[in-house]
């Protein structure tokens, strides 16, 4: 076996009395002086963070956690009912449906401000910029990222809250200018309730906190297997899983029981 | 499709201008004012925690996020290699793994102590259980769950670290206690260093924490979930994934290389 | 790095112009040559499969392969609606579902045979073993593995079809015989109809074959991989999975809407 | 709990005695009678092969089942290490990597010769199509789909095969001509072996079969899991694990052990 190149993680190190994690001491530095989010910030960022970026970070980590039941939750409470041998397995279940429909919509978001002002001095004005955004969405007949919920409407409580902290927290930078703009823009556009959601106010304030764009999902990610645990808990406790799959297979074969192909 | 029960599920519930989680308003009385720990914690036990169980929680979390280059960590790389489109999936390839022998361990120490005292009255002295655990370990040649480590010791500064939180904190409680008379116990019995490790202490914690048996593994799989989206993000600056294969295969099937079976 | 130890596979190697496979050339020997099938008997044994042994195990794969609308198929489907960018991960979730309570079934069945036989001459008379073991169960107030059915009752027109298979193709030895004299004792012993599953059926085939008890459970999880990809390829095409979620959703939260602690 | 939407599935049903899947009797039309390969056909199609397209598809089938040491393969061996409980899981742990990179890549090939000739009459010249093709990915300065191989040069044996098949079978149609038209311009055009490797023989076969592009992913991944049991198989047996992620811990770490940052 030939080395063809050296291996090289600057993550962490063991010795036999001392653990480093990029660069701190995980027993002096970390446990017991910071948060499982400031270590999340460390692990996205390879520094912890200053007090607002902080309490901005958590704010946000905070929304993901939970979203009731939904096709993750379901997912998850599913797998355990016929593994539960394994509650790894079933958070693991719970994050596979995290992807571009969901969670991932906040990468979507984030990736649409973030290549919008790559290119653009600081002084560009963002009313033409938005507007730019939501014609090319207007004319690919696909959906504005960031924006409209089926049943938060007119506002999403989460993105106003999300917002007034950006602004406590001095993150109501550019990027959060471009996605309120593009909301009211699209409003007009379409003429009808499209409000910043959750995943705009978070797309727009991982862009605020320099976070790379092929992590903004990973936010998610995290947030949401703490949540996950919380589903897996409650499905030992007072199972939901077997009901459904019943009513659904019960419901769903009712025109194709006892049919047989006439060519078999 | 008959209904045979009603679905019932009490985590969460949102209006249209309003979000419950766990009996809190999500955006007045989460967003802003609490940690990812503190909603971990309300995940796992439905309410948010007072001031020292905060501490505590977020102790055990932060040592639990990150351990460098492990199976775990790896799996996720070598996944993301293999699809980057869904970083969900590498952090769930990570997951899958913390079972019985990894991250589980702490559920193993966990129910050691658990099944232990469940029965006693809180006078009984430790030492004699502690020495019965042992003798039951020992009889049946299997590893105490939550001492020895290859690498720390003579002590495992994580829960050398722990332990002191622990009193700091208040929770040094009969379970704290055992894990260490368990430990003295053991070291004399097959008298070489068998240190607490970080499994051990989180074990007993998590008992001095109330937390349900059933989900004690899953403090250790939330929080890594945020440990592996840091290895996926430098995985995708600086891949290890490609020439841990290569090497390996070159490696492994040297033996057989051009060799066919003679009775194909 | 130091080699601690030497790093060896024997299942397959490549050159410039050959890839061997478990000491098969996969072009001249294997592709074009055998089945699906006949590779996954492969897999599991290090051998490819007798004519007989070669039907049994498609026998019972393609039995396994597709169970409907289940726990399984509706977590794989719910991933794919969050994730339609990575079939695999929905796939993969699917999976993880086929642990201890359904597809991991069959290795429970077939421990239990392989157990009782283990110990025993050829010659020891099969009823008292099946009567030691249906009241073990019994008294353990534990179901007893391979039998009973909620649906498929008085006979599971599957175990009818395998066991008919096996008398066929020479595989009705003594673990199959085993398991229809614990389906005779425990329908007496419970004096109700619990006719051999697919499960039971499965288990003392794969006993039969003389498969590693640890792989017992692969058998499924390899077949439904297959039956999952076509689940997923209804859901993209006619999709459940939201307007389950939704009624989930509505139906679970009707108690608990709008209400929040009073203590928060 | 409104309905919104009937749910269907027209995959599979049971009753008392019977069980349909695709329309055909579960139990007297396809166990003992077809193959685990012909059940994959028929969850990708609906219907029974054909005594050709069984043989072609079993063919594609066995070829992508085993690829030795991968990252896949390692992922599910890592996984297995850590939760030996859940052999399920480490099976999904190696799917999960089968994404855009690796087994994925079957469908980037199967959608390039799709697009390619969706427009195209019968009788268009594959030639012209050909270099339209092969000059769009030099332009864009990315890797032709389907071609050129690390180590299987100057010819991909599993894809000169699989040609060989095909044209015994009858399935050297259109798709086949143009992915043989790519590799011979493509070659020219780079002036060095990039002979048709796997990836473009089964995703040229996969549109000769007329499969919907969102499933060529699916049989690979189908196929893989199979593969996968026997690596976890090899793994209980004979580990891997351990050693490659200590002798990656330790090199990975050299440069930075006892390291910690001056500004902490």
């Amino acid at each position: 076996m030939a080395k063809r190149k050296q291996l090289r993680s600057s993550i962490a190190w063991s010795t036999a009395d001392q653990i480093g994690v990029y660069g701190y001491d995980l027993c002096q530095d970390l446990i017991g002086k910071v948060t499982l989010g400031n270590m999340a910030f460390l692990e996205i960022t390879g520094r912890l963070p200053q007090p607002n970026e902080s309490k901005m970070f958590e704010a946000i980590a905070v929304t993901l956690v939970e979203h009731g039941i939904n096709p993750s939750s379901l997912a998850a409470r599913l797998t355990y009912d016929g593994a539960p041998e394994a509650l790894q397995a079933a958070v693991a279940a719970g994050l596979l449906g995290l992807g571009n429909v969901f969670v991932g919509s906040t990468e979507t978001a984030a990736k649409m401000l973030w290549s919008a002002l790559q290119d653009q001095p600081e002084t560009a004005p963002l009313e033409p910029i938005a507007q730019r955004i939501v014609q090319h969405y207007m004319e690919s007949k696909t959906i504005i990222p960031g924006i409209g919920h089926p049943k938060h409407k007119p506002l999403d409580p989460r993105a106003v809250r999300l917002m007034a902290l950006a602004r406590e927290y001095g993150y109501a930078g550019r990027y959060v200018q471009l996605m309120e703009m593009i909301t009211l823009v699209g409003e007009k556009a379409y003429n009808r309730p499209l409000p910043m959601n959750a995943t705009g106010a978070i797309g727009c304030i991982c862009c605020e906190l320099g976070f790379p764009m092929s992590v903004v999902r990973g936010v998610g990610v995290m947030a949401r297997a703490v949540g996950l645990v919380g589903h897996i808990l409650e499905e030992s406790r007072s199972p939901l899983g077997f009901e459904i799959y019943q009513r659904t297979e019960d419901e769903a074969a009712t025109d194709i029981v006892g049919k047989l192909r006439s060519d078999r």
